[in-house]
């Protein structure tokens, strides 16, 4: 907990990620002064990452603008500062990445970038299409995001299926529940999983091998793939395409081999952006409830990344 | 009416749109032989068209393989044999359609062909993404497929509109129902409207004009659109996409305009295929509802044309 008396005599520091429009908006909704650097005294940051310089005794706080705070707080040569307290930017990100994942669902269903090609070609052919209705999509993540994810996927008459490391109930959203590493015959894989320690690789030549030709895409971080058992599978057919928003290495430079992988999408990390809108709402909520004196719910717990 | 005892007498004549499969599963579901040419006395027609030859008294019943029967009933040349019932398949096309549309709204706003071409040159940019939650889609048509459109759209937070001839109740899957002259600020307007001869050039100038950059995508008729105007209007920037299903002529030659319209996609009638197992199940149903003495909820009034 962060002492009321304290968080008001901090100053609310804006990162250089943070644009002049949301530095404004942050100004605007605690109606309190947004500095870009910290003067003498206790301050707040609200950013992408921690300059070194600002790591010392006056952090009181620090708000990540984005969901994913595994960069932050998994730094070998950098640990967390113990005792600062991270909160994070969710926004609208179960909504959006929901919304990527059935788009490119239903795109591949609708073979939506066969129908460009051929349209471009002048082409009058009928191809194949697919409904989704009754047929099952697993999700590894059971978080906001994969919640999200199955909820709409949902609303397609897909039958949705969690996959998760430790017993629980059916998570909401999902009509089922089975442990992470039983085959399920499914027709989509959708990853939605944080970055810890024991999600590294988790995406391996073995779970690949059970998924029986079905598409796998991931939306939730690169490094929880291993890319070259994926290229194996794409080859071997175990998964039958893959649409990967998040690599190991971002960005993909020209030559990376993610682009050779066969009946493959890249898509440079677009399918959970935040707004400045997002930042704004969320760090006010997040001070609302240290004011009040509770662990906001988008507080991370830095041992565990997420 | 199809008195109970001619019925069952009739013999049941599959053309040549049925396939071998679709043919065994009519034996097998209705109990009876399935014919290829009839014979002496009456029979029941199951295809897409009517050939001339079988024009006459014998036929006592025509089910159409498609849902749309525009086709049927309105030839200059050969008009709907008087007293002839007609009835349709419809299977699961609403579901289809309706994945369809979401489909293509869902891939213009993951910019799905942008990325698969982005990453066909080895290219990591994030390009915008749009979330469709609390957008406007106004719908024509508001019979089964226009309301299955509707439904699965809510399901993504779009707001649904139907644009009506006819003043009328909120129709199922829809938020609110306008007379289908009234502009509305729309993100997307689909038309499903069924082919009549108040629905030909429908979608013309004036309609068009007033879309205000909206993405237009038929899943209705190819004729209730005039294609001449939605040029002029997509170069004018008041309709921003099209996204065509169906053309006042089909299949579409190498050379026709359609193909040159700017940010179009052409989707040469794919979105409500009906599957061997539709034909099956409707053409039983009606067969039941005629057994019972009752008129097919698939039945199709001639005059009307749907």
């Amino acid at each position: 907990m962060i002492p009321p008396a304290l968080l008001d005599r901090a100053r609310i520091v804006a990162g250089p990620e943070v644009g002049e429009d949301a530095a404004r908006g942050l100004a605007r909704a605690t109606g309190r002064p947004v500095a870009r650097v910290p003067g003498d005294g206790p301050f707040v940051y609200v950013g992408a990452t921690l300059p070194d310089a600002l790591r010392g005794p006056d952090l009181i706080w620090f708000h990540s603008v984005n969901a994913g705070t595994d960069a932050l707080v998994h730094r070998a040569d950098r640990p967390w500062p113990p005792g600062v307290p991270l909160t994070r930017t969710v926004g609208r990100m179960g909504e959006r990445i929901a919304q990527y994942v059935l788009g490119w669902v239903l795109a591949e269903c609708q073979s939506v970038p066969e129908y460009a090609a051929q349209h471009a070609r002048a082409e009058w052919r009928r191809l194949p299409s697919e409904l989704v209705a009754g047929q099952t999509a697993v999700v590894h993540g059971t978080g906001r995001i994969g919640s999200a994810v199955a909820s709409l996927l949902r609303a397609c008459s897909i039958r949705t299926v969690a996959a998760t490391r430790t017993p629980r109930p059916v998570p909401p959203g999902f009509d089922a529940v089975v442990p992470a590493g039983e085959p399920v015959a499914a027709r989509w894989v959708v990853a939605a999983l944080p970055l810890t320690g024991a999600t590294t690789g988790y995406f391996g030549a073995e779970r690949f091998a059970a998924m029986g030709g079905a598409t796998f895409l991931n939306v939730g971080r690169g490094a929880t793939v291993d890319l070259g058992a994926l290229g194996e599978a794409l080859r071997a057919g175990t998964v039958g395409r893959a649409v990967l928003d998040v690599l190991p290495d971002e960005p993909a430079a020209p030559g990376d081999p993610c682009w050779r992988l066969p009946r493959t999408v890249v898509t440079s990390h677009s399918a959970g952006v935040t707004a400045d809108e997002d930042v704004v709402t969320d760090f006010t909520a997040c001070l609302r409830e240290w004011t009040a004196g509770k662990r906001p719910a988008l507080a991370v717990d830095p041992a565990r990344g997420y």
